[in-house]
């Protein structure tokens, strides 16, 4: 049968040469396998581009439900249709259904249509979903932070910076800053999204065509919010698809760093949080290990995003205007990394969930160390009036003093040190006054301390959370509403087609 | 003087250590140079920043005025502070305001403040206004692009697909189809713009603060449209940046494709049109050259932003949370990144502008190719209704005959020769006909017979030019919009300084 | 079956916990796929290691030969292991052996070896076969090219500068510069060849084993040239990975030249050869077109190997030592690097075979064209001593003046012409003299007299193909002497496995 | 002074036009800042062309005497070029040397000679003095691993795989595998400098000249060990520096790795290491801090690295054949990227130098972890002859029965524990003996016993020490010779020139 196909295919588009393409030469050129996530929208596009076509005259009704029929067929079962064979799924759809229809029929299905706009017509309808399902698992992944902060408003540890400890903060509140950036991600699909949702189809090889056509027609059907007007434009720019794997490159950036904490903070140095056993991988030669490994290999995908950014960017770079066969490898590049991103929001949401933090080692680890000495001189600059830059001045020496005492805890100093140093560093404060700060100053007294807006303060986590929260489920409702406008555009596609089917056994 | 700045510089932050930063490593770690476009935010930063800390009672009046102006003298001449001796422009700057004060007066400005939100409020500062300026460039070239393409609204000329002779269009269409991708890609920009235009001050290192600065009023006298409100978010997150360099990357990947056509377009064998003398370049050994120079540099900087795009996302790739001092490398990867833009925009502006169209030969080029081959199709199906397929096979024999007989025109076909290529593909068409057909399709017919939305057809080509300088009317006014109220902003701001030293003076 | 293989598989490695994998995870975290290309090397590895263990005597030649009969079993259908259950190949082998024989037996395979060390050999061993296939095809490529450039030593055509007509030279001499480097993109390879043929097996985990395990043994068992010695870089480091993939990017590069010149070289303006039909495809809607898609594709995967070298490189980059999961995701970037590079290398060689020349049209242009230019003014240099910019001078001046009339040939100038050019520049050369220069420096001419080493002198021609020829020759010997080693090695291996398979059964 | 250049200058290149090229074009166009590093080079190279032009006839000795004056100038004061009012170097250069002498002389420099190979002469002289200095470098890091590594031979501490602890080792380990890296890395560019120091001159244009230039002999004075012999490739191919961008890429890669070990190595979480003071840097805001800079920037100067490699390869790919313009902007990206690597490696060796080891708390960090598990799982393999698998079941039985008693280290389980344990798994190994083995293997009896080739064991330290020594050694020697056959050959240069200045002066 396959043989008996590819001698259609030979009528398809071969009309200069008798010919079929060499073996090796068709499997190099082939996009066949990436292709396969394209059928089912290469199915959508052609229905309703023969819907049209019948609505302008050029197929009667007979005709169209034979070609309907066909489709049909092969939406319930893509495998019928051989990949393999073709140069690309439009070719092996277009054989099919001349194969189930005739020549006659099936070859006016490419009416005013060519390969150039109808494969950028599937990539957008395929990326529209993808967008979908992403802001989807992202906002699932937005809650399951959001749940873990709530739990840990009042968690004390410490914040790093340059991996140094830094300052004492709250778990809740690192959390947050993940929702925050991840907010931003989501905020990028959305207005990407209108950008895609955009019909192409209509423009043709490159040049339109003499054809009367109804493009708003076809966009309608599909669930499009508009034209790519201009035909040149519609089947030779690609800054879409390269916004959309700049996008996806920027939430595994995100990604990437909440791995990047996390697989530190499960160290057995850090010991901060737990990963369940779940979501971690033995080792094949150490017994004793529990390897982060969902962490790491999102890591790892955020370095494969990066590829596909680069490879998405260097095929179009400097490409004259004009579909050139070079972009068909545009296609894997942006598949894989749309399944990179699907599946690291899961992996992550599942992680996240389940991690156990280690609640007293952080905040001992936070009570020894000198984190809060940024507090302390700003309790000086407070209740002194010194300037801060004295007061870190101060500050600095005194821990200089407590670590060349074995690390000791800055409270534990004892007055005459602290008068020491400050006899050292030209200071007249008393002693006794600025111990009395440093005692005071736990880590929970100084995160409930910290009064700018946005802080770690639990006072701040509270109304952040309540805000964030808010802000979910606007980005649901609006997601949702998204999804079933599509819905509903193709469920009414399907009806049309469904009438049309009928109409045409009358 | 230096000597004794850096005297100073060792007070500012080496609290913890005698000695300075050895020279090697002090050059090795600043990042100085790329900072000399920072002076600018960081001044007026820090005049926002000693406002709002007198308002809140941190700094008196006098200490105010004498911190300003100090800052006034700076901002009136940068070139005071001697960047390569600290390790950012932040350092150099408090040393040259506590030099110019007294460590009990400058030593007050860092309160509530660390380098960690400094350096990013900078660069939002920085990023902002070269998002105005690129905006701006790109509103020139798409004028002058729908300029050159009112004039060219008739000219026939072949388009391309794979580089091969596709179909009969109209110069203007090409042209209009650079407008529309530059159009998205100056929509990036808008959006991204208000993602940027929010203050990360107050962040502090990254955990905040506890004395009781007021973060909105900062904010406020600095422009912004809002709040990092997270701490951490504020000053480790660099997802805004990653956006920022991806979209100039697509830009310059719309540049680079304007360039790859004129490029060609300019060649003997092409011969479409002349890039005046002033936008090209000579030989240096063949005296006969006329180079594209201009927009062979654009194509090479569309590959220095990829590599921007890499240096910035693979910096930021795996970093834990908190600022970490690899951070700094993404600047002067961004400030190149956005002068690239700025400068191939307006070259490229140049270019179109001074571009000189060979109409005739564009016109005889079209007239003797087979490019109206699918116009000669479509004219079947319309006319004789047939299958798409089979006028596309018709044809295809048609050319096939007229390339073995010297590449002759199609319409220079013997009656004959069409007679016989219709009975060797089984054809019943009359001959007589489709030779009709034929020679009734010159080129100009040929566009002007399109029907399609958004096709070469003049009449589509008028409706585009005057939506598109419509939108681009919009533009201009929504950034001229923006950069009034950053200008507004300012000024206030301005005037705030000049009353608080007015007030201290008295 | 595969459930029972499971709970072996609970017992291989999942020594701390009693759950397996969630199932998402799992998916997630297996290299399943990407390690298909691996089994087969897992199994030699495995051979060589168990043969050795046995050697110093932790498996008994009974044990042995059990687990040889299995690993063999597995060479012959490597479908029997499941690897989309286990997170590996590594995992999924041990599962398939004790499953075969038992935990008692089998449970000792791991012995002194960790799947650190087992995945780089996997790995080195690939990329090894790799590595010699590539050069394979790229041999077979030069070949093609020098055969080409040997029928077209004399074919005279321009060469391009900036896209513009530069000098005349000859086709072969083009065809030449793809070959010279190709050589060097081959001599890369072959050096890299050594450093990836060292042995990292006995690195264990990262600390080696306290086994007394013969690692050079197992190193010869399996065709390596030495060892990694130190076992945490055998284990972890994976520079050599990154140049393999610069060096294969590198090659891409280097076929996406070719590449570009031959689709330029098709067009319609351009004119000078013919892609056959079996290496272009046709339009879906535009019957008169035959466009170059094998070369686009080429072009296309040059960019997807840009892209893999960012996912390999940034993923390498700042981890810290010792193996992380991260590492994983480079092996499909590696192993789809690798096959779009032979298939690459393939396709080119098939179209450089079929690429006819249209020598009457190179020549035409080339007469038509003001490349000679430059040799004017170099035989008026010789001729009439004067300096070459004044030469430089005047000629530019006869091409203006000869483009101003019209695009006229040089050699058709009146000696009025160039009367009225040397009076403007004040040259005092007799024009008659100028003109007969002119008109003797026919195309063929000019490639003749060209007297610099390397030059497109068909004399030079010559010399360079004899030597490339040689070239191509040595590399052919060294090559295949690589592979016999490799095969020799790999046939003794095979006969250890028999006799010990033999011993284990009497 | 600088007007009157100009004018030269429209008299050296600009043979068509009569205008200069537009102030804006010309420094978008001029690559004169990135030149720089270029000026010397093309001053000797300049040097070479001359005497060669004597040599076959084309200079009398006292025209070459009054261009090598001029040259000498130069070379002694290289700001007396301005290279920002011309495009290049060359024609900077080329307008000095005819300003100072005449157009009748200096236009004469030029013969047989185009900036297409003059550039990539430069470029590759530069390169190759940069390989030399990198190397350099390289040695030097080496040499600061080794003696550290000499030092540290028997300092115990854990190796890490997935950041979670997984065996004692040796710190000199560690280093030593950063050397034999480093060794992979040189030898990198080792071969690469080959394949740099041919001699591209004599190419011309594309097509090499019609003058009788001797190529031979400027690559001699030039100190070349050979040419690249076709015209067309010695313009027009970039892969060697491709390759050269690569190498780099790849010892940044590997210093990277250095940097996050180190990073986190000195966090206090982990505190095995300090980095002295002169090499980290203080907080503005936090008092206590001292932060790993000059690690951080090394780590992010590796993600530069990253995108200039982007930049070249994404400017090189898909450019046809012949220069291009888009060629001079890898100029910055190659400067930039030998720039960054000299200084990480100056500041590596610095680091390296001064780290300070914590060897107690190494020490008692791996008594108390579970790292020993595998030296015990062996143990069982070799005294009690059980499968490697069994005895990994059995401890890691043991070690979660550890760590559910508070993460208590293996010596303190009670025999009852064991027993349990032991029962649990239906082992009937007896306990005691267990707890024997567990007791005897001290972090410092583990790294003794391992056996394997290139082990943490300090004997095969010692042994490594010694051979990487001598390694050192040899390419200290091989590129001392190197180096000193440059100097030789340009001091033979110099005399050269002087000779013929003697001779033009009598």
């Amino acid at each position: 049968m396959i043989s008996s196909i590819l001698q259609n295919a030979s009528i398809v588009y071969r009309s200069r040469s008798d010919r079929n393409l060499e073996d090796n030469t068709l499997r190099f050129l082939s996009s066949g396998e990436d292709d396969n996530e394209l059928i089912y929208y290469d199915v959508l596009g052609t229905e309703a581009h023969c819907i049209m076509l019948h609505e302008i005259g050029i197929l009667t009704i007979s005709e169209l439900g034979q070609i309907l029929h066909a489709l049909l067929e092969l939406e319930r079962n893509t495998t019928l249709i051989d990949l393999a064979s073709f140069e690309d799924v439009h070719e092996s759809l277009e054989a099919f259904v001349i194969q189930q229809t005739s020549l006659q029929i099936g070859g006016k299905m490419h009416t005013a249509r060519s390969r150039n706009d109808q494969v950028v017509l599937d990539m957008r309808m395929k990326i529209r979903d993808d967008i979908n399902n992403i802001s989807t698992y992202m906002l699932d992944l937005i809650r399951s932070l959001l749940k873990k902060a709530a739990e840990n408003k009042k968690t004390v540890t410490l914040l790093y910076t340059h991996l140094q400890q830094a300052q004492v903060g709250t778990f809740s509140h690192l959390l947050l800053s993940y929702v925050e950036a991840l907010f931003r991600d989501l905020d990028r699909l959305y207005f990407l999204y209108n950008r895609i949702n955009q019909c192409p189809l209509g423009g043709g090889a490159i040049g339109g065509s003499s054809i009367r056509i109804n493009r708003n027609r076809t966009a309608l059907l599909l669930g499009f919010r508009g034209l790519v007007i201009n035909s040149i434009d519609a089947t030779s720019s690609r800054d879409t698809m390269c916004e959309h794997v700049s996008s996806l490159g920027i939430i595994m950036t995100t990604l990437s760093r909440i791995s990047a904490d996390l697989i530190l903070w499960s160290t057995s140095e850090f010991d901060y949080i737990d990963i369940s056993e779940e979501n971690s991988s033995s080792s094949s030669a150490m017994p004793q290990k529990k390897n982060p490994d969902p962490l790491e290999i999102i890591r790892g995908k955020s370095g494969l995003l990066l590829g596909s950014m680069i490879s998405v960017f260097s095929i179009v770079k400097s490409l004259p205007t004009g579909y050139s066969r070079d972009l068909q490898e545009i296609k894997p590049a942006l598949w894989e990394a749309s399944r990179s991103v699907q599946d690291s929001l899961q992996i992550m949401k599942m992680v996240i969930d389940s991690i156990y933090v280690h609640r007293e080692r952080m905040e001992q680890v936070a009570n020894n160390s000198y984190a809060i000495s940024i507090d302390i001189a700003e309790q000086l600059v407070i209740r002194k009036r010194i300037p801060f830059r004295t007061a870190h001045k101060i500050i600095g020496a005194l821990v200089e003093k407590a670590v060349r005492n074995g690390n000791l805890p800055l409270a534990q100093l004892k007055r005459e040190q602290v008068e020491e140093v400050l006899h050292k560093v030209k200071s007249d404060l008393p002693a006794k006054e600025i111990l009395q700060i440093i005692i005071g100053l736990t880590p929970e007294v100084s995160v409930c301390l910290r009064a700018s807006a946005g802080s770690p303060n639990p006072k701040h986590q509270q109304q952040m959370i309540s805000i964030l929260n808010r802000k979910a489920s606007e980005y649901e409702t609006a997601l949702s509403n998204r999804k079933r406008h599509l819905r509903t555009s193709l469920d009414a596609l399907r009806k049309v087609v469904k009438n049309h089917l009928l109409a045409s056994n009358e």
